[in-house]
């Protein structure tokens, strides 16, 4: 394979996740290192940097702060959910990344996202093949809710999996500490795969694991979970629940949103999300006084400081991975894990697969890891997911706070 | 003085910390030290575990268990929110607890707790003197809200006000990541007080502090609120408000409760907290489209894995002081601390305050800390709380999940 001489962009896409910045440092590195790239540039909100002629030359960052990617949570060049038409139907925005592309010798484009940002890269890729010019595109997968296709799992999950584990089982201790009993409802993020829900099992290695957890890969059924909940709650005198956000009926409409127009007939839209409204109808149909909600909300996605160690070095791996095969010649690929088994421990390494493979699927937990009952997981989940929050990160701290890279983010000449 | 020889109790009640298991450590390692305490018993649920003759041994625990309390959070032995009576109206349960301090010869009693239960440690404490049962009482103190009268601060309220400060800077990286701003309202605990939500102005070491802060101190004006956030909004293009979840108007009302009943004239409950509401109002009194609110719920008060090394080191420290002292003949006292300064650094030392004078009072931050505006705190706040949060504790871990300890809970004979 000829060697392909220019720079390379990278653009961080989607929601942010507590390692995507790992994922970034890999890249960066591995892109001022490689002797054909010349110049590497960070794109300033994803592929709007891009269409905006915004580009941040990271050859002119201090390596140590660089380095500190590593632990500094959400998307540090900044993200967007910008999507982008079919090139068949409007091409101005190709066009307009064509001429930037142009105007920096733009030859290797890096994009680090979900499946949304996979398509956007699928399509980037497909344009500037079409009209001749040398381009060579690599996503790198990125996504807390773990539902990209091809891949053993994302990198994002594991931290937020930690991040789920560790506050379940922080919450079990504080939701068992009176005499009277109490139903504690936490609610998770993923709205269409309970990957993340399902991490709140992992609690149950520190004893302290939830009793039900409802993911949308099984039809919610409101009578089954109130039925659920009182017997938990009269066998234990206490009931944890775990719930994913994108809990839906069978007829696929979200929990949420049923509810809400279910308990207030006029109009008024009420406020809060799914486990305020379960725990709102635990109180009304259980005898169950104390009954308490938790939404981890944005703090599972950004919570660095609960990092997973072999996520943040994974999703290094991967930026470094895109790198590598992009100067090696591929292109139109997305980096992807493969899990291995060496000396009967986990290992991890990467693959290719192609981005229309990936572009806009959702991978979802697989049925028998459920249990028949649809409130549960087993042991197969456990064991997938466990290796994937292994280790404790060095993280630098000043004065006892994270101290994350500060970038100078000169925009390129 | 002369050495009185007898058996020890401890109660731990009130709202768990992340570190109350820390001061239980320090009284039963103290305690099982002690020549003149002849047996070491925890109270299941506080005063409850008294009146109910349900106290476990805990000279009967592995050691090794008995350390790994420094590390878990909540209220191992069980906790309770029970008031006793005055005795002068019903002493029917201090005749009661007179009974069971009389069958296990309890010499000793430690109560472990908010105000509250300093008040219940002086009632006891007052009611075995007026008995002529000799009982040394001594309270340890403990509450996130670090709120309690006669001391510097309070053990759990540095761990708390880490855990707010790190998620803080973790939220602020999440919420400033799209080119569409967004107003982001973290909710954080204090009815009366604002110690723990002005906490989250320590994220500005990291570089990610809230705009706004709103304390239980001040009074809450809903307009001069909404002013704020749209000049800050229009300024920055993002906003980012801590509030106390005891923000109240001038007539004492908490907002929380008027902006129930203002949002929803038909008599129904409006579901969710403060965060929910004010995201409420702003959307739909200013021209922000997104905003986000975040309730850090009971994850603020049982974080373990983020608790602060000099909150647990003193947290022990205290129950280890309230052995020492009731061994040395005090009794009717609550464990204090004193702030030193020693080589310009930190130290902590202990002293001792009548109970009466901690019972059922009220710490605030000073008026002096607060800005002029009453949304935010000044330099003398973060100097004040800095200290406290310092130091990463050594977590014992198993899987990479907290490993807590586990007592085997042995009934007293």
């Amino acid at each position: 394979m000829e060697q392909l001489k220019g720079a390379c962009i990278l653009g961080q896409s989607g929601g942010p996740t507590a390692v995507i910045n790992a994922s970034a440092y890999g890249v960066i590195k591995a892109a001022l290192d490689a002797d054909c790239i010349t110049a590497v540039y960070g794109a300033e909100h994803g592929i709007k940097g891009v269409l905006n002629d915004r580009l941040f030359d990271m050859g002119r960052e201090d390596p140590k702060e660089l380095e500190l990617l590593r632990n500094t949570p959400s998307s540090e060049l900044g993200s967007c959910r910008y999507k982008l038409a079919e090139p068949e139907v409007d091409d101005t925005d190709y066009r307009k990344i064509h001429e930037i592309f142009k105007k920096y010798n733009v030859r290797y484009f890096f994009y680090n996202g979900g499946n949304d940002s996979m398509d956007t890269c699928d399509k980037i890729s497909r344009y500037m093949d079409k009209v001749g010019y040398e381009c060579r595109v690599i996503g790198v997968p990125k996504t807390i809710d773990n539902d990209l296709f091809g891949t053993d799992h994302c990198p994002g999950f594991g931290s937020a999996a930690k991040y789920i584990a560790t506050s379940t089982a922080e919450v079990y201790k504080d939701a068992h500490v009176y005499d009277t009993g109490m139903v504690t409802i936490i609610e998770i993020m993923g709205r269409h795969a309970g990957w993340l829900a399902a991490a709140s099992s992992l609690a149950s290695l520190s004893g302290c694991g939830p009793d039900l957890i409802y993911l949308p890969e099984t039809n919610f059924v409101m009578d089954r979970f109130l039925e659920d909940v009182e017997r938990v709650y009269k066998e234990k005198g206490n009931c944890l629940v775990a719930v994913s956000e994108g809990a839906h009926y069978e007829n696929g409409l979200f929990v949420s949103e049923v509810q809400k127009s279910a308990t207030d007939g006029f109009g008024h839209m009420q406020l809060g999300g799914l486990s305020v409204l379960l725990a709102d109808v635990v109180k009304k149909n259980t005898g169950v006084k104390k009954v308490r909600d938790i939404e981890l909300s944005l703090l599972q996605r950004c919570a660095a400081h609960m990092a997973s160690k072999t996520d943040i070095d994974e999703a290094v791996l991967a930026g470094k991975a895109a790198v590598e095969a992009a100067v090696a010649g591929e292109t139109g690929k997305m980096v992807a894990f493969e899990r291995e088994t060496v000396n009967d421990k986990y290992a991890c390494r990467t693959k290719l697969v192609p981005l229309t493979s990936v572009a806009n699927l959702e991978k979802k937990i697989p049925m028998d890891w459920i249990t028949m009952e649809g409130n549960g997981v087993n042991q197969k989940y456990i064991e997938y997911a466990l290796p994937l929050i292994q280790g404790e990160p060095e993280r630098t701290t000043k004065y006892s706070l994270p101290r994350f890279a500060k970038l100078k983010k000169i925009l390129a000449e």
